[in-house]
């Protein structure tokens, strides 16, 4: 039987990298980082729950890249530079046939962005993953919510829905035929968080925010932070292929309530124009033009025709009546 | 019913402290902290799951100050000073009965050591409370576990063992007297952190680790860190009253091998004893000086008569088979 400290020793405790911003590592009562001369320290925590966030039996490949992809969409939205993350884990149980590929995703994902594991606690429980995870940005070049000014564009990366497509397909919610499903899913299990376009996006965009809890809800929380308004073009949202090919009233809702994008969402001056694009061609990341930012209050939603649409939205809320 | 966002807003969200190094709190993709200049941050999580660390139905007040106070405690045996927290919650219903003196629990003791809550993550599931902490330590002046060497004297603050005969009255694994029971529950519920003594025995002390799973396990920590061994006069432990009045064996099974006690353990070089006596004054915090840090490696007892004891200790181990 695998001990606490074997299973952290074999699985998770990794020499540091040379020229990590980490002194000290797994193994101490804390880790010590050493933040870049000059730079604010980016700091977000997201904590998953089997049955709520995952299904049980969740691949656990997917699901280590899953964990720390969702937080590295944090350090994006923010414009930061990923330094290094801490993971907390409860598991039911020392099973390697978990803990192996597990880490393995983690790891992998953790070592494309050199952003790299320093400490952590391991307890017996419910499956929970909770990460907490360090960037670094320049000190005023952070890309809060609250910097949204009216007559700004509104962008958003990649396309949304598709997570929530494969998802409503696993639930049965919707019939969804195998190779939809197939194409859908790395959406909801895989995603790339944008971190490239985030670091591009410093002194260009305005407010930024990662599409978590939906589209709509995530561009209310600028909104609201920026104390402005909105109108969203819905025929010129991005749907992706797979989205694009069902029914328009599921494409709207999915693409604007459907969580787990990992997209960005942010607001630019509409003379950062040119800019925004070459940071979308810099980072490799397709950018879509889908609104207005406004200075009234409020979320509105018009088609490609100008006509407004009355769109009943409402994102994510975990402790919503379900 | 409280929405997600309405929890958060009502219960952690608190206008930032006037000379705060986070500039940016709760309500941001991330927090953004600026950590002080020319210091290294210290960076430790720790996850409380119900019926693990805590019972469910435990006192909510007595539950917020312990998860931040354990996470206090590592930063102690760093000697790093409190900056700030992150404090990601799983909780089975937004219920503001548990919620309102959790959050006062938590955000008193916070106050107390001006560590200010900048961000975290809420959801539901089983009561699972990760904390991770962010403290300033000067560079190259940390408490580490490797730093221990042969002829060390080694301390223990306060006293040890009293947080498990709470839990041994409690679980009534042995038959306390209702007076014992209540004088040693505050070691259980609402242990203190040695926070000003960590940061007075900077450039004192070598090797610390706070005592979170029995001080035989802890120190073992260190021993195995710094490749040396030690030995432990049994009779000189510092047991606290309600602990001195329990038999022989028992005393010294709890001050050895009982967890919670989140007093903290140290080497230091015997020409400091006056200064590590004049650090234990300066912080109100009492010492003991309970053995000997040794080249042979592994962990030894003696009783006041330098006789060899053979102690069977063990530390706690989440996966240990129970």
């Amino acid at each position: 039987m695998l001990s606490e400290f074997d299973l952290i020793a074999r699985y998770f405790t990794r020499p540091l990298r040379a020229g990590s911003s980490a002194a000290l590592g797994v193994g101490d009562d804390c880790a010590l980082l050493t933040p870049p001369a000059g730079m604010q320290l980016a700091i977000s925590s997201d904590m998953l729950v089997e049955g709520r966030h995952f299904f049980a039996g969740a691949d656990p490949y997917q699901l280590g890249h899953k964990c720390l992809a969702v937080n590295l969409s944090d350090l994006a939205a923010m414009g930061a530079r990923p330094l290094a993350f801490t993971l907390a884990l409860s598991l039911p149980d020392a099973d390697e046939n978990w803990l192996a590929p597990f880490s393995q995703g983690l790891l992998t994902l953790a070592d494309a962005y050199q952003c790299e594991l320093i400490g952590g606690d391991t307890t017996k429980g419910p499956r929970n993953i909770c990460i907490t995870i360090f960037g670094a940005v320049t000190a005023e070049q952070a890309l809060r919510r609250d910097a949204a000014k009216a007559g700004d564009d509104i962008w958003v990366s990649g396309s949304v829905g598709e997570a929530r497509l494969a998802l409503a397909g696993m639930r049965e919610e919707i019939k969804l035929d195998e190779t939809t499903l197939q194409a859908a899913s790395p959406r909801l299990h895989s995603p790339t968080p944008r971190v490239a376009l985030g670091l591009a996006l410093k002194g260009i965009a305005r407010a930024a925010i990662d599409i978590s809890d939906g589209l709509a809800g995530d561009l209310g929380h600028i909104l609201e932070s920026s104390a402005v308004g909105a109108t969203v073009d819905v025929d010129a949202l991005p749907f992706g292929p797979m989205l694009a090919k069902q029914p328009e009233d599921l494409r709207r809702r999915f693409a604007l309530t459907g969580g787990d994008d990992y997209e960005l969402c942010f607001s630019a001056a509409p003379a950062e124009r040119d800019a925004v694009l070459a940071a979308a061609t810099a980072s490799g990341t397709p950018l879509t033009r889908i609104g207005t930012i406004e200075s009234v209050p409020g979320l509105r939603f018009i088609d490609a025709a100008g006509a407004s649409i009355d769109f009943p939205y409402a994102s994510f809320d975990h402790f919503a009546p379900s």
